[in-house]
């Protein structure tokens, strides 16, 4: 007989937060009851959770008493809260970046890395949302043939910049058409038919941190330090889904039609490569699913062991909600709650 | 004393043909006459050239009599009618991509390989968009430091497309904002708030013409076709100005520094390159310049002898009009005119 949980979902008036919720009831997710907590500005708001109506309630310690799962939808919030849930007893699945390269905060994608969960201490860390999105095909092409190298430039819709971020875009897009002037605020320039080629803050290095994610985070998902890889990370006006460039270069040589081969039968893949069919991944096409979708598969003539991908994900599912309620249902399924 | 010339504009009604009007008189060019040619479609129209209004006649063999230079905006015209040009003794500058990979004709960017121009033998080859705003930045390192390789991913305008293509981004982003259903004619999907990863034709071997046009026209231009690239090229929903991410793997190592200290110094470049100042190449701030913009320069961390670079650049000016216009400038200069 299935069990049912005590969640809790932290920042649930968010574009993640949202995102969660919805997933939770699309997967009949084993919910006893669930709360959903903001800040005080979010207070006594109503949220809609299946047939019932949810009251916000302010995110405070006090409120993890009885809570087994504690999803954070990321955000500053996650460093203060997330140890006074486990505290508490919760196991507290983090989307923020605070404890995602601790050594003893597993980072998982499930298709990827479910085993990892199994060594956890209380807090389980989402990866972001573009290293998702890239690991879930790079695992598969990194056991059959060891990865060497990763050149990937990202095309980022904005909202992985949160809900306003989405309304900047539509406000200036209309503005745009409408010849009126435009008033950045959450992006620091014009985001309407334009490019960004700036997410997060910059290091002393030159890289962004959404670059040095991409980084550090792929190493440790893939448990592999030697694995090299370089970022270029670009904001562009599309509202959902990210894209990738990828160029890859493996040990040993792999062609193309392996590669479609290897990614046909990967979990959490959907090959879209049938170039006189006009088959490849979109944002428009890859926006409410769960899957990453690859295509453009093709040898680099610049390089004897390298090759081509473009790939498109939802970032808010598979980027961040729906890898974050896939990582709950393992730990039921391998009953790690405590 | 200065001569004035004979010229004439094939395409003259399309966006690059209005451009090279534009720019003609921008550049005070020594025009003694000017005809202006198009297809049936347009014959009749009246186009503004400063004071004076030109009516467009049909672009046909018998129309370049007498005509020094011949700017061909582009299309399936120059293949027929490049030749009629030469033939009655005028000297084409051919925006399309007929002719740029023939032995004979030179394909030149001016602040590149300006010397090509002297073995022309009656045609001189404008390279295509993305390979020219490439090329600016790559020449003077390759001096420096001999490029091994290049790996880019490209973030084009949809005025790339002509001007019937920005119409329809236009149209179909007061659609989807309107809740409307969206009609692609130009584009093979919606480009409002989408990215597709398709320019130009696919071929056999998984690379569309846009992506192999830039790894022939470079070593071309570079006259090194040892130099290896790989692309990606991609639409983005972006009105004007064509944007790349560039990685770059030269013979013997760059710093940072001393990257910048060579395209600062280097001909139709500008660094854009100053983080804590928010200062990075977009396409907003390249639109309706002439100079290539280049930043975000760091060093890969998975490659010794790699660094990054994020360019942006007019694609309709310096991609197209502004380097044909200055191609016939050196013709001038250095009486290479019949």
């Amino acid at each position: 007989m299935a069990k049912y949980h005590q969640v809790a979902v932290i920042g649930a008036t968010g574009a993640v937060g949202q995102e969660i919720l919805k997933i939770l009831q699309e997967r009949n997710f084993p919910v006893a009851d669930i709360k959903v907590l903001a800040s005080s500005r979010s207070e006594g708001k109503k949220i809609k959770f299946g047939s019932t109506e949810l009251v916000v309630e302010r995110a405070k310690p006090e409120a993890f008493k009885g809570i087994e799962i504690a999803f954070f939808a990321g955000g500053p919030v996650s460093k203060e809260l997330v140890p006074e849930a486990v505290k508490r007893g919760a196991v507290a699945i983090d989307n923020s970046s605070a404890f995602r390269l601790e050594p003893s905060v597993p980072l998982v994608v499930p298709e990827v890395n479910p085993e990892d969960v199994e060594n956890h201490q209380g807090v389980i860390a989402n990866p972001n949302c573009s290293t998702i999105i890239l690991v879930v095909p790079l695992k598969p092409i990194h056991d059959a043939a060891q990865i060497k190298r990763v050149v990937v430039s990202t095309y980022q819709a904005v909202s992985g910049a949160g809900r306003e971020a989405v309304d900047e875009l539509l406000l200036q897009t209309k503005q745009v058409l409408q010849g009126e002037p435009v008033q950045p605020q959450i992006f620091p320039y014009q985001i309407a038919f334009n490019l960004i080629p700036h997410i997060d803050t910059f290091g002393e290095n030159g890289y962004s941190r959404e670059e040095m994610k991409l980084l550090l985070e792929t190493q440790k998902i893939l448990h592999d330090t030697k694995l090299k890889i370089t970022a270029t990370t670009v904001r562009v006006p599309v509202i959902r889904s990210h894209s990738e460039s990828v160029n890859i270069e493996t040990e040993k040589k792999l062609t193309p039609e392996k590669i479609r081969e290897i990614l046909v039968q990967a979990p959490g893949v959907v090959v879209q490569d049938d170039l006189p069919a006009l088959q490849y991944p979109m944002p428009l096409f890859a926006s409410y699913r769960d899957e990453v979708f690859v295509g453009r598969i093709r040898n680099d003539y610049s390089h004897d062991r390298a090759f081509n991908l473009w790939i498109a994900a939802d970032q808010l599912r598979k980027g961040a909600a729906t890898n974050a309620v896939q990582i709950a249902e393992i730990l039921i399924k391998r009953d790690l709650l405590n």
